[in-house]
């Protein structure tokens, strides 16, 4: 198997250049990829000894590491593009090409995508991830007045990490109610979600994989027992179609796919 | 003030084009962005559809919107970039390239960034994010055996958010310990804290901000006074620097911000 190193450099958090460095090198799978992030690399003293740490890379692999960076200090870059690696410039490639169909000169100020929020953007954040604490696992159900989407499911299904993403990365207001077994023997909307429903959006997960996820919390149980599993999956999917409850299967999704899913059948917006 | 439109387009969830587009857009502030992001357009139909979505915006704008895509089906590339649009792709740009360096074929195939994770990925995420929702705001200090970091600061510099966004994002063991007035009037690390010196990172703030924010939960109260709020950070400050703790100020950062300074710092690596 090849494998190769690769340095993912930024003058801020990096993240940016991360998914798309992750996305880039996920369509090489037969490549062994050792990924480092670098982050905060803002003075020049501090892309030298980057470049020194390429460089050494280049010794012991014996090929030239991939560097993928978003840089937008002119020197900064220079700098690091004069090392020995495979450049590709995430930022600077397409910054070019908008100026000249914007027509104006773009300003080259570091960190305004994961920086500075302004106060209200902040306050709409913790809001809504206070909110989603306050409601999570079917706390408070009074509150649902307030709910952008009330996700539901049975135990483990990925209610909790999907609303605490939704709240954190969206500023979404996203309450979860897990669906007990007497609620699940009828098809109906339990009670206190019932003046709700057209915000209530359903989860559902592969029987097997929920009891697996079970299983290894409380082995034994019969909570976590296969029959178990499937009857509450088959219940909580028929509650679903009976009262037209979008929902969609979180088996083989990451929280940010749920997510995604989520805001785009809902209509929902991110609010910053 | 110049107005253009902007679409995103993935046929996923658009989540890194939107990382990489806000990051480009953010460096023409005199430019008022209008953007849409258009998240799983994964059939022909469905490109076809948003090729005349955008199409139609060109007849109301008076201009030809910007396209960012991220879109690893061939056919569907093609289909969108007929568009009038300025087309942007910001995924296939770099595959040729790269291609070519590791003389390898791409795959091709679509999500695999934010994608399937394997089941001990998964564990490893949802381990963290139940973690830090069972030791958030000095709960559970005798769990803190497990944690590879323990943030502190006074109420409301920012713990929660940044601890479920470490657990969250990068499967850290986050837990969060708030500094109370007692222990405050020492510069010594709290009792619980004593064991776990080397994992503490501490958060600061401008108390003037911090003054705003608790006034927005708590007017009136002692606890929102200006006074308090210069107090309680002037110690906790002083606590950090006689403890070696290294701490981090967030007044003027997201979570993203201050989650990447902690990594960096703590030298902690992402888990998945």
């Amino acid at each position: 198997m090849q494998s190769r190193s690769a340095f993912i450099i930024s003058d801020r958090t990096g993240l940016t250049a991360e998914a798309l460095c992750h996305s880039l090198l996920s369509q090489f799978p037969k490549i062994n990829f050792k990924i480092e992030t670098l982050p905060f690399v803002d003075t020049p003293a501090k892309a030298r000894d980057t470049v020194e740490k390429i460089n050494s890379t280049i010794q012991i692999d014996g090929s030239r590491p991939l560097v993928f960076a978003t840089l937008v200090d002119d020197d900064i870059r220079t700098l690091i593009s004069s090392s020995s690696a495979v450049f590709f410039d995430l930022f600077d490639t397409f910054i070019d090409p908008l100026e000249k169909e914007l027509e104006v000169e773009s300003s080259h100020s570091v960190g305004k995508s994961h920086g500075v929020m302004d106060v209200a953007q902040y306050s709409a954040r913790i809001g809504a991830v206070n909110y989603a604490l306050s409601t999570d696992d079917g706390l408070e159900t009074s509150h649902y007045g307030g709910a952008d989407v009330v996700v539901v499911g049975v135990s483990r299904s990925g209610k909790t990490p999907t609303c605490l993403y939704l709240s954190l990365q969206f500023g979404i207001y996203a309450a979860n109610y897990p669906l007990t077994s007497t609620e699940l023997d009828h098809t109906s909307l339990p009670e206190s979600l019932s003046a709700y429903g057209d915000k209530v959006f359903g989860l559902t997960i592969d029987p097997f994989r929920l009891q697996q996820i079970r299983q290894e919390r409380y082995p034994g149980e019969s909570y976590a027992a296969a029959k178990n599993c499937q009857y509450e999956v088959a219940q909580a999917e028929a509650m679903y179609r009976a009262c037209n409850i979008p929902f969609v299967n979180t088996t083989k999704m990451s929280v940010e796919e749920i997510g995604a899913h989520i805001l785009h059948r809902a209509g929902l917006k991110r609010k910053f």
